[in-house]
This record gives structure tokens, C-alpha cells and sequence, in this order.
């Protein structure tokens, strides 16, 4: 497989193939050399969301830098391609320009999250890797930014690497982390995007030892006593038992990953306390997902750990959102057979704000039609992320990104950050 | 990153940090030359479906090949691990055994689909990653052949690449041909796997030309009129008559991605046949799953395409799979206090079929235990798949993979076809 300049391989294959048979017919009438505007947006919110959140940017900018097509590409779709194409494809390198919303900018239906201008060939190559990375990335963040909010000022962990195909499990990690997890049990989240890894060990830790006394002291020894032991695996009052009798009281953490959550942690709070144990923290796991999160808020908890909720983007595993062309040569174009109606034209978007901060709008507009009237409080969303295929240096980084989430949830109306199924917390306007 | 023999990028950091702690305080104690078998399987299938279908198994020799230490991943984990751990890890290449069912072989609940035997250091890292691939892949793969099962006759079409993680959707296309698809659109999956690739345009080509006519024109001149041609971007029956007036009758195919496609297709059919274009086939896709493909049975289609159902499992996108410790040093171990127990001990099962070939019940046993007594009809679903960290010569290929799932399905009850919620197509017989 080509490399490219890094050490990643090319992703230009991670496409389908419409994309290059629209392509080659473009190349050979010459439409593939008209201006073109192509927009990620959603239609939707899934199951009655109040809002999503915008992720996988950095990702995408990086995939963009490495599609390109080497020997190997070019192997595979030769046969599949006349010779022009194929020469053309070898010269690829992205060249257009891109703005969007920021990563960790929240989005409601409709809004023109990604543009992409380039000549027809040149963007629409780049639909299906787009889209890939904007369905998983924003479909994780968005859900996890509900089990964010309902954590309130507790910590979450990412530990869902296992039920999920194991490259969406580093890109969930990001995207967790973007959303305000504090760390991941991915390890390769950590060494590709610098995400704080942590994990102590697992009920076969247990089981492998003669005695759950034994097991605990193991890995006490290796880890210290501020790790955190499983206390699950038989009984869980012996457990916590065992766990301070082996550890003392200095022990980090005990954690419980099975049973009715709320009740154990009283009894295991109160229990940890009696031993005086009191500074040791409780972290739960196990089926956790937003609702379960907020049921046990009024539950001594000190941390949860959130697996399969969080990379299946809890019950909306993908974003829903499309990638379409909406201006050719100056002209909004858009499909118009059916309910799936888009609208046309190259668009920006603003959000108004109370002097409180508040969110109070999305105003949507054509850059080449009326503008909307100026208010005090307007934020224009769009920002630039690429120029003539070059990443513009003011992109911002993952951390960036998070603390850009962190602000703008606190700006929503505090309905628009309700569990409950319901309507965008925003209301979208379109001009016309 | 480290890479290997292969092109292929080392696997090794797809993994949950707590397994290299384990490994870690494993290591130090003794316990990690324990001899251990694991074994994954799953509690329960999802939504009420009544079988699973085992794949990934490929994918993962390929990853275990890969899953080394080499200077970067090595110098992640320092800091984090003791000199001696990653000295061991420097040194780790699999080296137990491993045997399971055979890829595309069905599975129920407590099936042991997978079993590793190796000592427990060298066993329990590959957790995390053997995981993310059988959750990953058996979720795809298990909606894939109830969708091919409702599509009777009728050739499928993968193409939910873009609803899904960019290497997600590699593998999807990968369970999809598994599972009975005919080809997908991505083409990483055709130069990965050899899988039968297709496509030829979207909305954004009718768009982007002047007229439907033209764009029409152009995909011919390209591709030939054995083409499939998109009707629904402005009109459809404006579509399907410009399809045949600019393609003629010997037009391949046309394809309808929008609108009520049971009725659609019939009045797509009478038009294609009142035009002479008799042999021109119908390709419809729009948000198919199962159910509508069922739904469809007695319209006039002829291909279906079906993309975001596909990807996500058609509501269950992951499998549930666990990989747990079941015996270490020849004793059973098992997790008890709660209801999450399984059933420790190194198991094998059978399947029972009457002389019909139709197959009637799943027995699991242990290895050390009773046997079951024999039966003319029964087969022994394990088979070696790594002998001392090689991989056996007999591992099936994915076309035969395809074709052993194609001849489980037939054995299957005709109960256990159905698309409604129920039990498990087979009784489980677990004999303790």
C-alpha cells in the first residue's frame, strides 16, 4: 500500500466506487473542471436529541492529507478505469478550499457543518471518507456529551473499546474526549492523540489467582495502592472487605461492574467509610449509558466507566449526516423528487446570543443571497480549515476543541440539555 | 509505528490499558506462565434475533500476526510499564493455540465460538482486540444474512460505507460478502478481501450537468450502456423516459434511491416495459433493512442496495461477545456474584441435525467432562485455527467461509428464518 509522507497509509480507497466512476465520466465530457460547492449537513437529530456535536475534523483534515493515490491504489482500479482517469488520480492531491464549524461546535438540522469548494472531480472524491468520519466521529460525540452532562462534575472513562471494530475505538476515544471524558483504555487513543489512558485490571486478574486476597496483593504490589481493585468477582461486601484489609485504608479506588448500581454504592460507600476508608473512591461500570449515569446522581459515585453506550453513540450509531452538491458555477443546485429536499446554494451560518450568553438561535443564509441583519451576540460558525488543499494553521487542536464544547453547552437554554426526547434546542432559521 | 513482515500497521496498542497492568503485576507474582484457556461467546442474541453468524475470524489471525511491540508502541507503554513488562513485550509474538468455529458457522447463545489456550500473560492481552473484531464483525454479519435470507433470489448490494467509521465499513463489506451480498462499493475492501466492487453515479452527477439528458449521456459514453442509471433526482417517470430515450432499451439498470419503493417500483416496471426496455433491471436503495427488503418480496426488483442498516447491525451493532477465563491450570474458574455467571471449564459443542440435515439442537460440553453420547447427524463445531501461534493450513478462505454460512442457513428450522422477535433457532444444551 502507498505510505505517505507520514507513516499512515493512503486512505484514498476508503471510497466508494460511484465516486470514481463519476469521475471518469465527468473527466471525459469536462464537467469535472466546473466550481463546486459540496455540504455536510443532517437533516435530522436522531431519536429526539436536542443537539449534536461537531467531531472528527482533525481527523479529516489528516485523511485528506493522506488521500492520495500510489501504485497500490492505482493497481487495484486499473480495469476499472480508463487510462485518463488513472493518470489523474496519480496527480491527486486535494486543492480545494474547506471551512466548517469548528470541531466541538454543536449542530442542529441543517446546519452547513463542512463546505467543501473545489472542481467537481477534485471534491466529490472526497464524499465517501468525509462522510465515514463525520457519521462516527459526531454520532460518539453527540452521545457522549449527554453522559457528560448528566456526570455533572464527576469523572467518566472511556472503556468501550472492545465492543466496537478496534480502529471506531480509537476514533471514539477521541471523540469521548472531545466531549469532556477524562481519559480512555485505549491505548493507541493515547499514543495517536495524546488522550490520557488509564485501567487497573479485570475479573480474570481474579481468577486466575488462588484467592481474591491474593489477586489484590498482586497487584498492589505492581500498582501501588492507589490503584483500583475489582471488587465484583464473588461477593462484593467480601470483596470491599478483602480489598482493605489487603490495601489499608490509603487504597485509591474499589470497582463495582455488575448488580443494581444505586444500592451497592450506598452500602459500599458506607461500608468503605466504617473501615475508614473514606478517602477511597467508588467507580462504577457496567451497561452505564446517560440515563443509568443520571439515575445514580444522587448515588455516592466518584467515577463511571461507559463502554458500549458510548461507541454505539447510545442507540444512534451513526449521524445521519449527507455530503451534497449544492453549487455549481455559481448556480444552488438541489434534488427534488422526493421529501428529501435540500437547499441549494454555498451557505454560512450565525448563532445568536442573549447578553447572558444564552443561546437563543441559528440563522442559516446563502453567501450570495440576503444577509442576516446584525445583532450584538452573533457568532459567525463557519471557520476556514483549508485553503488551496493546505490546513490553514488556526485550526484548533484537540484540547482546543474540547474546551470550544465545554462553552458552548454552557451557552445552550437549559432545555436544550434535558435527557428527554424532544425538539432541537435551537431554533433554525433558513433565509431564503 | 511499527509495521510488519506484512504492509500491515502492528495491533498491538488496539488494546485496553488494564490489560498491560495485569500482564505487569502477572508477571511479577508468577501467575502469568499459569496455563489458562479463554473463551469467547456471547449471553444472549440481540432484539430477539434468532441466530448469530461467527465472523471476523480471518481478520483476527491476520491482527494476532500483527499484534507486535515494536519501538513506538514500546515507547508508549514506558512510563506506564516496568522495565520487565515491556522487555517481555519487546520479545511477544502469540505462541498458544487457538481453536473456534469456523467463520460463517451460526451461533447461539453460550456457543464457544472462540477458545485460546496459552499461558494467562500471553492469552489476555489479545482480549481487548480479539473482541472489538467478533463484536464488530459477527453484529454485521448476523443483520447481513437476515437481510439476505428476506432477499430471497435477489442479488445485495453493500453500500453503507459512508454511515459508518472509514475502517468500519472495510470490514462491514467484508461480513456483508460473508453473510450472501453480492459486491460493495468500497473499494478498500476489494483490495483487501477480493470482494466484487460496483457503482457508477450519484445525485451529485445528475446536478452537475446541465440537464438529466446530459448527465445520462455522459455516464453512457463512460461506462457503457450496460450502466445504472439514478432516475429519481428531479422526476422518475421523467427520469426513467429520458433514461431509455438517451440509453435505448438495451439499458442496464435503473436505480431509485427515494419515495415509497413498492409502488414506485411497479409503475417503474410497467414504464420500463411499455418502452420495450423489458430487460432493464430495477435497483432500489433508500434506508432498506430487513424488513423492507421482506416488505418488497412482490415488487418487480431486481438488486437492492442497502447501506445504513447494514452498517450498524440493523439495531444491534455490537454482538455482546465477552472473552473470558474460564480454566486456569486445568481447574474450571468462574465469576459468581452476580447474574452475569458463566460457565467455566475449556468447552467444545456440537450440533445435532436429523437425517434431513436439519438441525435440531446445540450441545456444549467440557473438554474434561461428560461427553455427549454420540449421534448419526451430529458435527463438532470447533476447529483448530493457531497451533503454538501459527496458523493451521486449513483456516476456511472467505469464499468458502460464504459457503459454509449459505449451507448452515439451509440446515437451519424454517422457525429460525423468521424476521420476527423469538427464541434461539436451536435448543442449547449445556451439560455441566
Amino acid at each position: 500500500m502507498h505510505t505517505t509522507a507520514g507513516d499512515r497509509p493512503s486512505t484514498a480507497l476508503l471510497t466508494d466506487h460511484y465516486e470514481l466512476t463519476m469521475l471518469q465520466a465527468a473527466l471525459a465530457d469536462g464537467t469535472a473542471e466546473r466550481d463546486c460547492v459540496f455540504e455536510i449537513f443532517t437533516r435530522r437529530l436522531p431519536n429526539g436529541r436536542r443537539y449534536g456535536v461537531v467531531a472528527g475534523t482533525g481527523r479529516l483534515l489528516d485523511a485528506i492529507a493522506d488521500f492520495r493515490f500510489g501504485p497500490a491504489e492505482l493497481d487495484r482500479l486499473r480495469g476499472v478505469l480508463d487510462d485518463r482517469t488513472l493518470a489523474w488520480l496519480a496527480d491527486y492531491q486535494f486543492s480545494g478550499d474547506i471551512e466548517g464549524y469548528p470541531e466541538g461546535e454543536l449542530y442542529f438540522p441543517g446546519s452547513p457543518v463542512l463546505t467543501v469548494r473545489a472542481p467537481f472531480g477534485v471534491g466529490v472524491i472526497l464524499e465517501t471518507l468525509a462522510l465515514s468520519i463525520y457519521n462516527h466521529d459526531c454520532a460518539i460525540a453527540s452521545a457522549a456529551a449527554r453522559m457528560v452532562s448528566a456526570a455533572g462534575d464527576r469523572r467518566l472513562i472511556e472503556m468501550g473499546s472492545r465492543r466496537t471494530h478496534e480502529e471506531s475505538a480509537v476514533a471514539s476515544a477521541r471523540a469521548a474526549y472531545l466531549a469532556g471524558f477524562g481519559s480512555t483504555s485505549n491505548l493507541e487513543a493515547g499514543r495517536r492523540f495524546g488522550i490520557p489512558t488509564g485501567g487497573t485490571a479485570a475479573h480474570a486478574f481474579t481468577l486466575l489467582h488462588d484467592s481474591e486476597a491474593d489477586a489484590f496483593a498482586a497487584q498492589i504490589a505492581s500498582l501501588g495502592v492507589g490503584t483500583t481493585l475489582l471488587v465484583d468477582t464473588y461477593d462484593i461486601t467480601q470483596g470491599i472487605a478483602t480489598a482493605i484489609e489487603v490495601a489499608g485504608p490509603e487504597l485509591g479506588a474499589v470497582r463495582i461492574d455488575s448488580g443494581d448500581l444505586g444500592v451497592l454504592t450506598i452500602a459500599a460507600r458506607r461500608q468503605l467509610d466504617d473501615l475508614g476508608a473514606t478517602k477511597t473512591r467508588i467507580v462504577l461500570s457496567g451497561d452505564l449509558d446517560e440515563y443509568a449515569i443520571a439515575a445514580l446522581a444522587a448515588a455516592p459515585v466518584d467515577v463511571y466507566g461507559v463502554g458500549t453506550s458510548l461507541v454505539t453513540g447510545s442507540g444512534a450509531p451513526t449521524a445521519s449526516m449527507v455530503y451534497k452538491l449544492v453549487e455549481v458555477d455559481g448556480r444552488p443546485v438541489e434534488k427534488r423528487s422526493s421529501n428529501k429536499q435540500s437547499h441549494g446554494g454555498h451557505k454560512s451560518a450565525l448563532r445568536r446570543h442573549k447578553t447572558t450568553g444564552t443561546a437563543t438561535e441559528e440563522v442559516i443564509f446563502r453567501v450570495a443571497g440576503d444577509q442576516p441583519d446584525p445583532e450584538p451576540g452573533d457568532r459567525v460558525l463557519p471557520v476556514p480549515l483549508m485553503r488551496a488543499g493546505e490546513r490553514v494553521p488556526t485550526v484548533a487542536t484537540l484540547p482546543e476543541s474540547r474546551e470550544h464544547l465545554r462553552s458552548a453547552m454552557v451557552s445552550l437554554p437549559w432545555e436544550g440539555l434535558k435527557l428527554s426526547a424532544g425538539e432541537p434546542a435551537l431554533t433554525v432559521t433558513v433565509l431564503r
